[in-house]
């Protein structure tokens, strides 16, 4: 036994109790004649006190000795502070020490373990193991086992029965790149890790498995972009004889029961927006509706006056930024910067003052007078001390750029509260998206989501207006969770994977097994995957998902703490039957 | 809503309930006038009755037309049934369907979907979508989940935290062949899939996360035996300032919880025997103790007579056999037969008779009187009836065929009963194997296993003969769980790489992140893992783990339903910057 009690445990009522503690030194405080330690573990922090006068000698001096991040076992007794702490726990107690080990000892950590670290992110990552005894970090891992276990027991309250789908599977053209790994014993053969577990679990629902879920590792090989990591967790879900309104019911119950028991928010049903909607009155199909700031369209006042840039724009759109007329004209400069920057990507921004007196000041004074300005903070709902800040161009990009700058005012304005929480069904999604690049429609969700039954005609002509039974949930602005009613029947799966370019013979070889097993009696389906590690983070109410998983990788996919990925010796490669191709 | 109750709720009290149902056909009698069908989902199974003076016209007719494995949806009338089946939970009522929807036709499965299946093993892999909507198959996955949910909800209230540790990690020449994932974006390099996630959870004890657990999937690049998967599952456990005791009382109550909880079964305190006993008691380090038929050693009593074999031979052995005097000559002869076959690999095999009326007949009486004899019998706790079965030779190889006489007797003799549990702690095993092959030492159970520190001398003079703080959990003749105490010193770490035949740049390359935690202040810290499918397969009260895996891969490690693995295209290799090597 190494310890009689954790250090987060001792109270007032364990006084004088002989009790034995093991842990890091925090810190310590040396007066000479007294030291004081600050004793840690997971469970919390409690004060050691080593008295010349009341502890042994040898211990007095072997206590002088103690580091910072030392292992040490102590035993003694616990009294009562002199000067309590009441914002610690354990406050009120503190141990006399009458025996100390230490059980090793400790190089001093390359940065401190406090919770805020005077480590850089690189450091922090090397060390992960130090980085993960700072409190912010181990309560992240707590906090997201906390998560998994309520979800996990909610879903099984709820009949759904957790599948471990495989790992080692078959790779796909489809979607994004997949990770592969060479089989010794298959020669020249490879499976894929799997991005997702989508067929498995359709199989499962023609295996009359009814409720699935699993929370489960998914690969994707792509080019990280921040906060995207090469492997992911998913809350994997499917349900069979349902309906789309079926799977948003259950699914809103179970998000409603994590902010619940997680966040103590209580929150009533969850709004619903078409895509459509979505993009037009916020630009965004996963929008933040913790606050305001709707799109106004204003080709309709706007165009058909002298301003050739507007006349000319497929999309005159704006928001009013709420009490923004405050913005000198420096503010509003550095706002058009950071319109034109090139991740944004806008060309300019006309905006307009709403003065206190019902006035209006424009940057377009020149083409629009007081009546026309008017009607756009109608149209935007701009009150009189608001900014409106109107973007022009072609639709999507224009879309886009005006919701980047929307979120970024918000953010500036503090609109974006961590704890504060605005869930949102996005329903009604396109089937299909044109890929530019490769001159082909792709499917918007995957090749196996059914376009609304009643659009199956206009699938032939105008393929592009069709909508999908998918759906996403949305959560402060994050799409936290995405889905689809499958298609369950084989003429319109090979019709489908036919629209998305697939010849009849590379749907058998990659799909054949789905088509055949929709042969068989494939009740009608769907589901929804959640990305955990972003859930998490939101209901942490943090940004980053990198301080939700316990080991990281960076930018480039490495794992810097082991050193991985690495080079393999030949003889490995040689077993594995393949060589380098550099 | 595709229906109002599953096919497993309705009772008696639902009569004259207007009900929806959907599910599949399992089947249907047609009398012409009368139509019955059993409707199956994954929770029962409810009569329908289509009756051609109550339901429409149009239903009866589609009725008549449904074949086995149609996915239908019905709405009728709950009504009492004229015979009722007290074997079926629904027995007592049926459907008077008033309307029906084929939702999907089905082909004619290719085997026939009961209890007990026509279907043949390659087949029901093939289709195991199919396989997995007959009950055996699907009770097992879903008393898989009841184990795992039992298993998180008991440790994590007993404050183990579940961590996901990562997949993409880094290869190590110790153990098992890894399955490795070549990287794109970093040239050349490759990560491997862990075959366990042992130095992450170590970091996350040096991390001071005290508790840890996952079930997780683990990978293993070997020659598949029969019942072994490429792909497995773990459940992983650590934790820090423990002590052999400590861990031993955790997991025993783990164990205990689940036998209660999913079995029933109320075990006390779990018996204990040291790796040596167990090797000398029953010649096996995973001793079945269901049942007897202890082995007793007769080198003292059987030795220097006149009988060459067992004069020459390390160790003699032997078991009696309860009521095995009943064997014909002929019975025995098979068993002589049996053990000299390749797989058990005896050059023989002594027996004595216990005849009722006290005296011996062996197949040595030449070298032997009944004196003798009943000093054997004294041995072997032979009792009249019994038949005594002796082997002789080189002791591991003697042992390891006497066990495997024993399992077979036992299995014969129906002792060994699925539905008994026999737990049973397996200590000190030794910390060193000498593999003959490669002509020095392996850790027996990892190089992180810590030897009993009493021993740190031996290491040096006598390395195979120190033991470690090492420890299995065998469940009725299979190790469920095995773990150790670790070294958490960094001296003791680098030395025991060393002996392993590690060099200082190769120990330093493959666990340096390791060994610089241990200079950071680690505890002292252990842990175990559990094979989570042979765990289930035992509490289930099943022989074969694939039969509670879903999707399992065959002894080629292939996925014969999905086809996997596959070739790659040459694009994809290249972006890998891999060639084949054949």
């Amino acid at each position: 036994m190494y310890r009689t009690h954790t250090n987060g445990q001792l109270r007032a009522e364990h006084i004088n109790k002989e009790v034995t503690l093991a842990g890091w030194v925090q810190k310590s405080r040396n007066k000479g004649f007294m030291i004081w330690v600050d004793l840690r573990d997971r469970y919390g922090i409690t004060q050691l006190i080593f008295d010349e006068d009341r502890s042994p000698k040898a211990v007095m001096e072997a206590a002088s000795t103690l580091g910072r991040e030392f292992v040490i076992q102590v035993t003694g007794k616990v009294i009562e502070r002199e000067s309590k702490n009441p914002n610690m726990p354990t406050g009120d107690i503190e141990i006399l020490v009458s025996d100390l080990k230490v059980l090793n000892p400790a190089l001093t950590p390359p940065f401190s373990i406090e919770n805020d670290t005077d480590g850089g992110e690189d450091l922090r990552m090397k060390y992960r193991y130090l980085d993960i005894r700072r409190a912010p970090v181990r309560n992240n891992l707590v906090f997201r086992h906390k998560v998994t276990m309520a979800v996990r027991n909610y879903l099984s309250e709820k009949d759904f029965v957790e599948v471990e789908t495989p790992y080692l599977i078959k790779s796909t053209p489809e979607g994004a790149r997949d990770f592969v790994v060479p089989s010794r014993m298959n020669e020249g053969q490879f499976y894929a890790l799997p991005q997702s577990p989508q067929t498995f679990k359709q199989l499962l629902m023609v295996g009359g498995l009814d409720k699935y879920f699993q929370i489960v590792k998914c690969f994707r090989d792509e080019d990280l972009r921040a906060d995207r990591q090469p492997e992911f967790t998913q809350i994997d879900c499917e349900m069979a004889f349902v309906e789309q309104e079926d799977i948003l019911n259950t699914f809103e119950g179970l998000t409603r029961h994590l902010l619940k028991e997680i966040n103590g928010v209580e929150i009533g049903d969850f709004p619903r927006m078409t895509y459509d909607e979505a993009m037009q009155r916020y630009g965004n199909d996963k929008p933040d509706i913790r606050f305001g700031m709707e799109f106004g369209e204003l080709n309709e006042v706007a165009q058909h006056k002298d301003f050739n840039v507007f006349n000319s724009a497929e999309l005159v759109v704006g928001i009013a930024v709420p009490g923004g007329n405050e913005y000198s004209r420096k503010d509003i400069d550095k706002l058009i910067d950071w319109v034109k920057r090139p991740q944004i990507g806008a060309l300019g921004m006309v905006y307009v003052r709403c003065n206190e007196d019902g006035s209006f000041k424009s940057s377009v004074d020149k083409f629009y007078d007081e009546t026309d300005l008017q009607k756009w903070a109608e149209v935007t709902g701009a009150k009189a001390g608001d900014l409106i800040c109107v973007l022009s161009g072609e639709k999507n990009k224009t879309r886009a750029q005006l919701s980047a700058l929307r979120m970024e005012l918000a953010k500036r304005m503090g609109l974006r509260k961590a704890n504060e929480f605005a869930p949102l069904w996005v329903v009604d999604f396109p089937l299909l998206e044109w890929d530019e690049e490769t001159e082909r429609f792709h499917a918007m969700h995957h090749p196996f989501t059914s376009p609304k039954p009643e659009q199956l005609e206009l699938l032939k002509t105008k393929p592009a207006e069709v909508k999908a039974n998918a759906y996403d949930l949305v959560l402060n602005g994050n799409e936290i969770g995405g889905g689809s009613i499958r298609i369950h029947d084989k003429e319109l799966q090979s019709r489908m994977l036919n629209y998305l370019g697939f010849t009849p013979e590379e749907a058998k070889a990659q799909f054949g097994f789905l088509m055949e097993a929709f042969e068989y009696g494939a009740p009608p389906h769907g589901g929804i995957a959640f990305g955990l590690d972003r859930l998490v983070a939101i209901l942490g109410g943090q940004e980053t998902i990198r301080d939700f998983i316990a080991f990281p990788k960076n930018n480039a996919g490495r794992d810097v703490m082991i050193d991985a990925p690495a080079p393999l010796d030949s003889a490995q490669l040689k077993e594995l039957n393949i060589k380098l191709d550099l």
